[in-house]
């Protein structure tokens, strides 16, 4: 990786050239003779996974969240970081399923749960997100209304302490549902938010790992992501889903997975199920994996963790093992956790206001 | 608009401000005080349109493209301007038509057709594309395998002559999908692409677009996109589908639409069919029109052109008239044309060489 980053830091002054540029008579100016070295990483085909999913069904259910799936084993956990864990996962519970409660609605539910995930260093989304191989925090978020198909995404956002709460007022307050980077800024600027600068989001944990990734101590691991999620079903019937995240440690700059993306990492129809997804972004954006999971449902009228199951599936057929994993839940309050991994943080409310958290797979 | 823009003006400087205080110690720094002025842009719910798509079948087309779908009418072209498109198109379906021919795939007819599609100052990719509200080029593209689901996709790049061949490049040598402005250039250059300077893409004719619509004189028109996409059959049974454009002229800066997203603007399934689509993006996204063509293929066995009908359909639901069109071509070489607005740049050849290209909806 050392030469990736050597040649990242020495061509990045480079960059800025044509723009200074710009006006400039000549019709094509060359700013680089070609790199002598490639990084390109061919993709590694993979071996179709037989081993069944993680699956849960939930009934009753009108909230849920997830904070991640990945390899997540007891062994690699404090009894004190698990306890954090779990008092984080039963905060961002309790929050949307009080918003529910409170009539506020799904979107607002979904938004105010993420919230508390966000703020939280446990998670890689807001304060504690993961550095990309440039040493920065690029964060995406995405919301969706299942009863308009609304949504709101930002990507690549590096000044916003709470990416989801930008993209949900993206979906209210704009006629354009993605932005990125600098131009997802000014729209922040411009409706009032405050900016934060980058060392908010700073945790001495994810920049240890960034060492340990260049040092080559851990892989490009899409195992555990941290991403966060959640769903949620207003008391009129409206499912709204939401996801934030960091993305990967030691991510090329500019990187985006599937959780800024509609029909991947995030998708809400109230005819079907509001869905939140965590893995390896590159494979479930090749596979559409949440909208796939309300076609299934809607063209084949699958059940909720079935269409899940089945989408998860999809992912393992072109990525392999511990591909991540998803909650879905859809407007009879069925709620489906489907992993492939070895843990998935998680957690749900029923209607009645019970809340369980769970973190491994045999929970 | 000029407020909007004088704001982005006023205001860009200081985004550079926290990266420069990336190591300062405070927790959270304010960068601005809220604006004291909203630019929201509402959505406005939008009547069904119950007219019928104007929709087209072909049998035995192996290659076609698109050029865009909008508001295109014979007084608003010369006859000069028209024969100018109707040779550019034509160009584009023989390039593809002939790697075909020869053997070389459909990901590299796809990619070679849009190549001639952006070096054309005709359409709105590549040389020729529309400005930004910042007034600049922000240039977006994709490319989809349909034997494998691989994928790349770059978004907001600003110095590539080509953005479907970084996106392809992408598709073959990285593990990674999708992405974003510096990071997707940055990547070009290790990969040995010539970046080239902003005035590169000038055109006359798209400068005054951005005046008019600085100037009221044109509406914020998702209607004539000429956004550019092509979709291959190749010898080996494998489909491919591709697209790129510059966007929407006057869009906020890192607007991102359906063009660069797998699922929306582009999807390719061998088991299915090969999408690309063009029009409102974010009506695209929301609907993931390319995606949902091929789940109603597969999950209800609908023929290509009914499930592109039933897909444009949705996005006439959220979004009223005029919201685009799409191209799709099953494994079984059907091609199907649905576009709801009054013109779409296009083109097919047969297996036999026969080459068709049409711009109104009434040829």
């Amino acid at each position: 990786m050392f030469s990736r980053i050597a040649s990242y830091l020495k061509r990045k002054p480079l960059l800025v050239a044509p723009v200074v540029a710009v006006s400039a008579a000549a019709a094509i100016v060359p700013i680089l003779s070609p790199a002598s070295t490639s990084t390109a990483e061919p993709r590694q085909p993979a071996p179709r996974d037989q081993n069944q999913n993680n699956s849960e069904l939930v009934d009753n259910v009108v909230f849920a969240i997830h904070g991640g799936a990945g390899t997540i084993r007891r062994e690699d956990l404090t009894p004190e970081l698990e306890e954090s864990y779990r008092k984080a996962l039963t905060r961002a519970v309790r929050t949307g399923y009080r918003a529910i409660e409170e009539g506020r609605g799904s979107t607002d539910a979904v938004e105010a749960a993420i919230n508390t995930m966000e703020d939280s260093p446990l998670f890689n989304a807001g304060k504690g997100a993961v550095f990309t191989t440039d040493a920065q925090n690029e964060l995406d978020a995405s919301i969706m209304d299942g009863e308009t198909l609304d949504a709101g995404a930002v990507t690549g956002v590096t000044h916003i302490k709470n990416p989801i709460s930008l993209a949900d007022d993206l979906m209210r307050n704009s006629r354009h549902v993605l932005l990125a980077g600098q131009g997802a800024e000014l729209y922040a600027q411009h409706r009032g938010f405050d900016l934060v600068t980058q060392d908010y989001f700073f945790t001495q944990r994810r920049w240890e790992s960034l060492r340990d990734a260049k040092n080559g101590e851990s892989r490009f691991d899409f195992g555990e992501t941290n991403t966060v999620g959640a769903v949620g079903l207003g008391p009129n019937g409206n499912l709204a889903a939401g996801t934030s995240t960091g993305g990967l440690t030691n991510k090329p700059v500019g990187r985006i997975g599937d959780s800024p993306i509609v029909g991947a990492g995030t998708y809400a129809n109230n005819e079907t199920a509001a869905t939140s997804a965590t893995g390896t972004g590159e494979l479930f954006i090749r596979q559409a994996v949440t909208h796939d999971i309300s076609a299934l449902m809607d063209y084949r009228n699958l059940r909720v963790d079935r269409a899940a199951n089945a989408a998860i599936d999809k992912t393992e057929e072109i990525g392999g093992e511990d591909t991540g994993g998803v909650i879905a839940l859809d407007r009879d309050k069925n709620l489906a956790f489907v992993f492939n991994t070895e843990g998935m943080y998680r957690g749900y409310a029923t209607e009645d206001g019970d809340i369980v958290v769970k973190i491994f797979a045999d929970e």
